[in-house]
C-alpha cells in the first residue's frame, strides 16, 4: 500500500462500496474492449494484400476497431452471431446463428474460404477469433450433411465426454477447424487475434481452432468415438480410419507462417480489475479466471469464504477484494427471469443471509446475463432486509430462477448494454 | 518455516503424499475426539453432588471419558443415537432415534429431568452436548403432540424459513430447549461442555441450546410462524400469544450459575491439521469451516480454485494446502453407494481431469459417510487415468452418486470406524 492512498476508501459508506464494485466490473469490461486491447497488437501492413476474416460474438467490432486503426488498404469477411454486427466500411460483416449453426454461418464460412483462396507469400491474413466463432464457422466435411453432424454433436453431448474428446472429434468433421482455415491462407503470412472465453485459454480450444495446429490426430477421434459408443455413417468412419479427415500437425510446413496473440483474456480482465483495487489500497485475491459449477451453489460455498474472511480473517485478512471469473451454469427448475450472474448473486445473499461487511457484483461480460440486457447486479448486507420490506422473497425467487425480476425490483440491476466483447462472468466480493 | 524441515516433505512420491494427506484427516478427527479434548476442561468436583446429563451423537463417548478422569463420585443419564453408546459404569446411556425423534428419546428425555429434579446449591451439573442433541432431547408442550408437532416441524421446512427462524419456533415449543433443562437444574451449577457440528458454533444451535438462554421471545416465535403463514392449533397459538411459552432469557436469575465450552470445533479441527503441515513446512490456508452446497459442485469450484493455485500461484503460492469443513449436501438422483465426501471428491476428479500435481482427501470426522462404515475417500491427478484401466467412468458414477463403489473399486476408500465425535465434513487438497 503505498502512501495516503487509504484516504480514498469509505468503505462505512454503502454508496462509495456500491460505485467501487461496479466500477470494478466496468473496469473488467473496458480491459475486454476490442478498442483498448487490440490496437497495440498490429502489426506494419504487409508488401502484399491484406485480408481480414474472422468469426464469434466480438469479430465484428474486432473488425471495427482494426479498420479504423489499419495504415493500408484491406477488405475481407467477418461472421458474428445475429444482433452482434456493427458499421464497417471494408470489412463486409455477415451474421449467423449461434450457439446452434444455420445455412447463413455455412454461407459466410464458404466466403471466407473464397476471401483466403490464391493468396501470395507477402499477403497477410489478420484473423479475428472469439467465442462463438465454433458454431458461426461451420463447414462440416463433404460426406456429413448439417443434420447428421448434429446428430453426432447430441450424442457426444450425451455421452460423458469431455470437452477436450469432445472439440478432439468436431476438429476432425470439420473442414475449417483445426489449422485448416490457416492451411487454406498458405503461403500467406497468418496472424490471429483472439479473444479467449475458454478455461485454460488453450488457442486450439477457442472457436475449435481454425488457425490452430492440432496435436490429436483421426485415431484419436475414433478412439472417443468409439469409447462413448457413438456410431458413425460408413463412409464418415471408413475416411476416418484412412487418415483422409486428418487435421493440420504443429509440424505442418504451412504452418511455418502462423502466429497467435491473446488480446484479451478473463485473467487479464481480474488482473485489470485487481490493478484498480490495488491503486486505492485493497488487498485483492483472484481465486480463479476458470471457476465453473451451479451458479447459486457457487454463491453458497463462496458465502462460506466470505464468512470465514469476516470472522476469522482466513484465509484472507479484511477489508479485501475477492475476484473470479468463470462460466456457471444455471439448471432452470422455475420460469423466471434469470441469469448466471443474478442466480449467483441470489445464492449468495441468501446465503450470507445479512452478513454484516459484506457486498457483491457480479456480471456477464458481454453486457447479457441470460436472455435480457441486464449485465448483472450488486447485493449489500441489507439486500435481504430491503426485499422483505417490499415483501419479496430471496428464497422464492431463486427457486424461481427470476434473478432479474428481483434485483430489478429493488433497483439493484447492473446495465452496461452490449459490451460487444466476451470474457465471460466477472465476481467481485468486498469483504469490510 | 524453520530449518530443515523440508526435507520432510516428498511432494514427487505419492505414496507420501497420500499419507500425509490422510494423516490430515485423522489429525483432525483426533481433535475432536473427546478422550482428547474434554479431560482438560473438567472442574474440580463439588461440596454436594455430581450429576451427569447430555444427548448427541458423541454423548455417550464424552461421558465414558468424563468418568474415566473425574476424581469423585457421580451418576446421571446421557441419551445418544442407535449405536452410539459405548459401556460406562455410572452413567446410564439410553439410545434414542436421530433425525427423527421417536417415543425412546422422549422416555430418556424424562429421566434426564429426573435426574436434576430437587438439586442443592452446591450440587454440580455437567452437561453433555453434541450434534443430533435436538432431537434426541425431545419434550414437546403438553398440548402439543408428537404428530402435531411433526407437522409443523414440516411446515418449517418446506416454508423457505432460515434455519435461525425454524430454531426459534422450535425452542418455544418444547419444555427442554431454550435454556429450560438448565433453568430445571437451579440451583445447582452448571456446567455444559459442547461439540460443535454447526456454522458459527452458536451455542444456543447445537442441540437447540437447553442449557442455553434464548434472546428470542415469544412474539419473534409468532412473528415468525405468520410470516411463512404456518397454522398453528388454536391451544398452542394462545400459549404463544399469552408468553406462557416463553423460553430462559439472558437476564434470568437461574442462568448465573450456568457455563459452557466449546471442548471441540470443525475450526479447531481444521486448526489441527493445518498445525501437522506447518510443522513440516508446507503453507496451509483454511478456507471455511462452514462451507456449505452441493458436494459435487462444490468439487467443481474447488477445482477452478485448485487449477488458479497451479498454473498462476493465486490466490496462493505453491505447494500449499487448502483446508475447509463444512456440511455439504446431496441431492441423490441416482440409487449408488454414496455420501457427501465421496460425491464431493467425484466432483472434484471429473472437474480437474488430471490435472498434474493436485491431491485431495475427504471424509466425515464421524467416521460415516452416507451410510455406510466408509469415512471418506482420497484422490489423486493419475485417479481418472487408473478408473478407465478399469473400465469404470468417473462421471457415471457420479451420476448415479455411487462414490463409495468407484472408491472401493480404486482401493482409495478411507476407513476409519465410527469415531464417536463429530465436527463435520474435513477436505484437504495439495497442490504441489
Amino acid at each position: 500500500m503505498k502512501m495516503g492512498q487509504t484516504e480514498n476508501i469509505y468503505l462505512n459508506d454503502p454508496k462509495w462500496v456500491r460505485e467501487f464494485l461496479t466500477g470494478l466490473f466496468k473496469t473488467a469490461i473496458d480491459a475486454a474492449n476490442p478498442e483498448l486491447c487490440l490496437p497495440q497488437f498490429l502489426p506494419e501492413p504487409p508488401r502484399g494484400r491484406t485480408i481480414v476474416i474472422g468469426a464469434g460474438k466480438a469479430s465484428a467490432k474486432m473488425a471495427q476497431v482494426l479498420e479504423k486503426h489499419w495504415k493500408g488498404p484491406l477488405s475481407g469477411v467477418v461472421v458474428t452471431r445475429y444482433g452482434h454486427a456493427v458499421p464497417t466500411q471494408k470489412i463486409e460483416i455477415i451474421e449467423g446463428s449461434h450457439p446452434v449453426p444455420d445455412i447463413a454461418g455455412y454461407n459466410a464460412t464458404q466466403r471466407i474460404k473464397e476471401c483466403v483462396s490464391g493468396l501470395k507469400g507477402d499477403d497477410l491474413v489478420i484473423c479475428l477469433i472469439s467465442g462463438g466463432g465454433s458454431a458461426l464457422l461451420v463447414d462440416p466435411v463433404k460426406e456429413l450433411g448439417f443434420e447428421q453432424k448434429q446428430k453426432i454433436n447430441q450424442a457426444l453431448l450425451k455421452s460423458g465426454a469431455s470437452i477436450d474428446e469432445m472439440n478432439c472429434v468436431r476438429r476432425h468433421l470439420s473442414r475449417v477447424k483445426g489449422g485448416r482455415l490457416a492451411a487454406l491462407c498458405h503461403p500467406a503470412k497468418v496472424i490471429s487475434f483472439l479473444i479467449s472465453d475458454v478455461p485454460g485459454d488453450n488457442v486450439l480450444d477457442i472457436a475449435s481452432g481454425p488457425t490452430v495446429p492440432d496435436p490429436t490426430s483421426c485415431a484419436d477421434a475414433l478412439q472417443i468415438l468409439d469409447r462413448y459408443s457413438i456410431t458413425l455413417p460408413d463412409d464418415i468412419r471408413s475416411l476416418l480410419e484412412t487418415w483422409q479427415l486428418e487435421t493440420i500437425k504443429p509440424d505442418d510446413p504451412c504452418m511455418k507462417n502462423v502466429e497467435w496473440h491473446l488480446i484479451t483474456t478473463p485473467q487479464m480482465a481480474l488482473e485489470a480489475a485487481a490493478q484498480k483495487a490495488k491503486d486505492i489500497g485493497l488487498s485483492v485475491h483472484i481465486l480463479g479466471d476458470a471457476i465453473e459449477g451451479e451458479a447459486a451453489e457457487l454463491g453458497r460455498v463462496m458465502s462460506g469464504l466470505a464468512k470465514q474472511v469476516s470472522r476469522r480473517d482466513q484465509p484472507f485478512a479484511r477489508p479485501c477484494v475477492l475476484l473470479s471469473g468463470g462460466e456457471t451454469t444455471v439448471t432452470v427448475k422455475g420460469n423466471g427471469r434469470g441469469g448466471r450472474n443474478v442466480e449467483f448473486l441470489l445464492g449468495l445473499a441468501v446465503a450470507l443471509n445479512g452478513a454484516s461487511g459484506i457486498h457483491a457484483v457480479a456480471g456477464d461480460t458481454d453486457g447479457v446475463d441470460g436472455l435480457e440486457e441486464i449485465a448483472g447486479a450488486y447485493i449489500s448486507p441489507n439486500t435481504l432486509a430491503r426485499a422483505n420490506l417490499l415483501k419479496i422473497a430471496a428464497r422464492e425467487y431463486l427457486a424461481n430462477n427470476d434473478g432479474h425480476s428481483f434485483f430489478e425490483k429493488l433497483d439493484d440491476a447492473i446495465t452496461t448494454g452490449p459490451t460487444l466483447t466476451n470474457v465471460n462472468d466477472f465476481r467481485a466480493i468486498l469483504i469490510s
